[in-house]
């Protein structure tokens, strides 16, 4: 199931960097959805590499193909198959890779792993695999939208040492999309970019956090005990390429509180309950709250790095690599996207799963 | 599956703070291990209440009992159930929460859910539920240090503002039970003990960091790409109860980092290939590339506190509450054993699962 | 998962015919069911042993407890444990089993597959362990009749050549109860009590054809492609001990019928449609269409008999054998609750999945 | 996971007759095996329509393409998509079926499940869902043949009361594809193809049996106890359209017998185990003994009749219905290469489960 999320709403995607292309089978989908390529695509438009100066230049329309699962612009209820073919191979450009590892890639695990591994343009490990994961994420969110009225939403929150002011209740898509690093706040975007374009010359590259919101989440969402919302949208997260870290609501930053602080009093107004303050993030025992749930994702800095490194070659020997591929120098603004997809994924199979047992 | 956890070796909890008893059944253990309750006790008496002045003073014996998948004291390949019963129930002093929803706990959110709870100390939201984890956790280092030569390791890295300094390569089980608040800082863990007990009388209650380690991993552990090692392992933390945060290797700290800065070049050296440094805390691909493995777990102060708080009762009405259970100011000490074995849980599935399609 | 049934009311058994005891956890159970071991104990005392002279003698009150899942009296929606202490425990009638593989039995299958076994009483291959699936498809019948109007009634319906006569859509539980042998045909029902004894007494066994119906299953459950209805009551039946065989609706018969013969025309009458006859045996394309499922489930003659037979030991030396443990002469009387048991366990799970989908 | 089979070895298929096309995803599947399209295209082409004068016209060249997975002509251990395109669409031959439901297809089922359905063709419903299930047995069956020295085959044993004296032992699979009925019994298949031309001409349908073996599969195979292996087996056939009936071994003829005729003896001969008969079917306890599995099919007459029948519409009137799609008299040739793919998914899937816990 290596290669499967959910358990109700499932996902499992296919595909390598180069190869015939990328895709994802989409099962447990509701029927009678209206459903077309025109709602994948703007999500995989903002994933796509090429589409602003501070991400990879490789050059993809990654235009979306449905193959089953509707019928007259609606869904069966039967596997929806979307793919997109590669169109920017260039497999040469990754020659060296096929006898070098390059240093905190997944060449050396893949190869130890497998003992194969495809080596152009990092094969499975590629981000061009998280095609797929957006793609179900946009029917994914769709469903949300529509059925549940919960909006799911992703930004650039830190690049580096520059940090975004964003209030996670109020903020929009168009914020989001205002400029090219999907930081809503205009000030800290201009900084990031410009760090983003120094370290493109340099090339070098750098991380940061990305936030993500659901909103509208009704109360009684999630399954205790291994299978805790925020348990499956770690998993979610930490999936991604590139990740390194998850927390929700107060997170790393909550343990300087005392718990007489860091509880959430709860009140009640004209019959609706809530909380006075949201340290939990949206989230208690596992089950939503009703309150919006916001968590955080720390992305590494891309390992591509256009300067020599010391690295091991196939042999086993010592070598030094010069990496010649595309050169990413920030993923993050590309990775809100799949992000919110991630997250849309989790909570339509909460969603569904809820629905199975306790409606 | 809410109640399973893992592929191919799985593991189904059962049980409430207050009932019959609580306890696990572990699928797919290999057989002939050698396995009494003798290999089990030790580890659930690192987790039970009432074992030192700064944890819950709950009177528990937690005296675990196997009742199938042994026989002449090894493991048959057949499902191992173990079970502890349930001593110290006091519903009396709970009765006050059959009407109110205690902040930051799962009341609330169980009643929306399932339109039912047991209020009685928490029911399965309580801490006892971990029980099952241990005990089976306590299966899986076994099999971990017998057939993979891999130890598994936590212990309390920071309590509030107070962090320890410890060495994640050479630390060892003694060190963290020399102490207990299970910090192998004996300075750090000194002036922790003090916080706690501060906390304890001001009906108060503290959080903190609990550090995880695996070493000796051999690389290729680990299945992209939903099911990456670091992505299982977020999972595996984020359902433990009152944990907010989750990150591996250089986590959140990295992304001050710059790529180039980030990045562990590999060495060979005899045949053998390593790192020279460790940010990618041991996965890299979603695969254990051989490296220690090492991750931090954020854990929120406990939400009970010993004040007056205010909330909202079954009827929706605003009322104060005065929790008037067990106080334990800090969940810290007794999480450690919770995360060996999640961690535990995760690598012994992922071993069988690379055994199944690559060995 | 191999000790575990569903998808989404997941069961698991546990347990081994000598050691503490049987049971089982059940996790997905819509909340607020009533429940308690009233509804559960029937069922078990239709499965226990020694309830007839022509079943197996061993002393079992088989009385089951309920650890978890409930509170006052209801369902949580938390995992339900039920357990059932081993009573007759006589390791010693088995000694030579310990040595000797019992032919066809699982004896021999599990030693080489395991590289040990449980030799007291046939361990986890004893029908010992269908007490778990017994307890669990009592919860699952209470939900099919209480929820959704369903009714599930299994009986035998032939013992080696003597046939039942019985209408599947009218036939009770009392006429089902009203004999020893479970057979709803009177006359039937004497002569096949009459075969078994000569069997007991002849130290031999007997097999026969368990029907089994549910009435009242709305059109819309099953989940094709590969979980369509049959499918998965084909495996159910399957997983029964000493079960050779299933087959729905027309079955085995049906191919000596042309496709026009064979055609189930659909009719409607006031808005509502059915179907004038039911070669289907209520499931079309794998989905329930309304109509009365019926199928059919070949269990072998019981494999212990009490007369000398050639075999193989541990060493793999040729010996003869003779059993000496209890002598079932008929499994089909007690095989009847369970296969009312396996065909609740895999209703409720598809009504729970229809309505996570499509409802 | 409704279109996913499998627990290590998992497949997913997707698509319906009419549309983009069917395919399939392969997860699991061991690295470094040699695949390419020529391993599957043979398995496809027995499964084609159009093969001969006694199967359905329908003009399909059925040609697979590898879209991933595979890499210098060897597997990846990432997934395999595979796809063929729909080539001979004639959605205005089923434009009756828009509003009307044919007797016994899965027409109204899906109707009444989904709220829509795709009525070209049959949309999933049609055996061209088969192709993925093909494909990806054709990988299983070489992983079967290379790694394992397994053997799986099926033939036509029977035509209503047409039945073939084949020897289950040494039958090949040129005795199969001798014939255009693919039965090894030159005289019974003779008569097989004129009675279904004689259908053919009457625009009649007729059903008949598979049988389907596996040999050399070693003891140990199979986990109890709900993932038996006939368990497995019989879910995996009724999974396929227009199948009613699975048994094993002696199946529903053994129930003549009593235990002792029935039990299988053990012999032993230099060091090597074996069963004087095989009654068991080559599975005993659910894991499989080392002697050839055996298993019969049962499929029905296929549904689409060339005459009129009585039906209902889709406003729930009383019509008549003539079939105007291309009439396929016998599904049984075609079904051949089904049943064995379908036993090669469950035999590798096993055979990774069992090297997971017990090697």
């Amino acid at each position: 199931m290596a290669n499967t999320f959910g358990q109700v709403f499932r996902v499992t995607t296919w595909g390598e960097s180069h190869g015939g292309g990328v895709g994802v089978v989409v099962d447990g989908c509701p029927p009678r959805l209206a459903l077309t390529e025109g709602d994948i695509q703007p999500d995989l438009d903002r994933r796509r590499p090429g589409q602003s100066k501070i991400v990879s230049p490789r050059k993809e329309s990654d235009t979306v193909q449905i193959l089953s699962g509707t019928f007259g612009g609606k869904t069966l209820g039967t596997p929806i198959s979307m793919w997109v073919r590669n169109e920017d191979a260039r497999p040469e450009a990754y020659s060296e890779m096929a006898r070098k590892f390059r240093p905190s890639h997944g060449d050396y695990t893949y190869q130890v792993k497998f003992g194969i591994r495809n080596w152009q343009g990092g094969g499975r490990t590629s981000a061009r695999e998280t095609i797929g994961r957006v793609a179900a994420g946009a029917v994914a969110k769709k469903i949300l939208r529509q059925r549940h009225g919960v909006e799911v939403l992703a930004w650039v929150q830190q690049i580096q040492h520059l940090t975004a002011r964003v209030d996670p209740e109020t903020v929009k898509l168009k914020d989001v999309e205002a400029n090219i690093v999907r930081c809503p706040d205009a000030v800290a975007a201009e900084k990031m970019i410009r760090l983003i374009e120094r370290m493109r010359k340099a090339g070098n590259t750098v991380g940061g956090i990305v936030l993500g919101v659901a909103r509208g989440v009704p109360a009684g969402w999630g399954e205790p005990v291994f299978d805790r919302l925020e348990a499956d949208l770690a998993k979610a997260m930490l999936s991604l390429p590139a990740s390194k870290g998850f927390d929700i609501g107060s997170g790393f930053d909550g343990i300087l509180l005392t718990g007489l602080e860091h509880n959430d009093p709860f009140r009640s107004k004209r019959g609706k309950v809530y909380t006075t303050r949201n340290r939990s993030g949206g989230i208690q025992g596992g089950i939503s709250n009703g309150q919006t749930i916001y968590f955080r994702v720390a992305f590494k800095p891309v390992a591509t790095v256009m300067v020599e490194q010391e690295t091991v070659d196939v042999d086993l020997k010592n070598t030094i690599l010069k990496a010649r591929g595309r050169h990413d120098p920030c993923v993050l603004p590309r990775a809100v996207p799949m992000v919110e997809a991630m997250t849309a994924l989790v909570l339509v199979d909460h969603a569904l799963r809820h629905k199975a047992q306790c409606e």
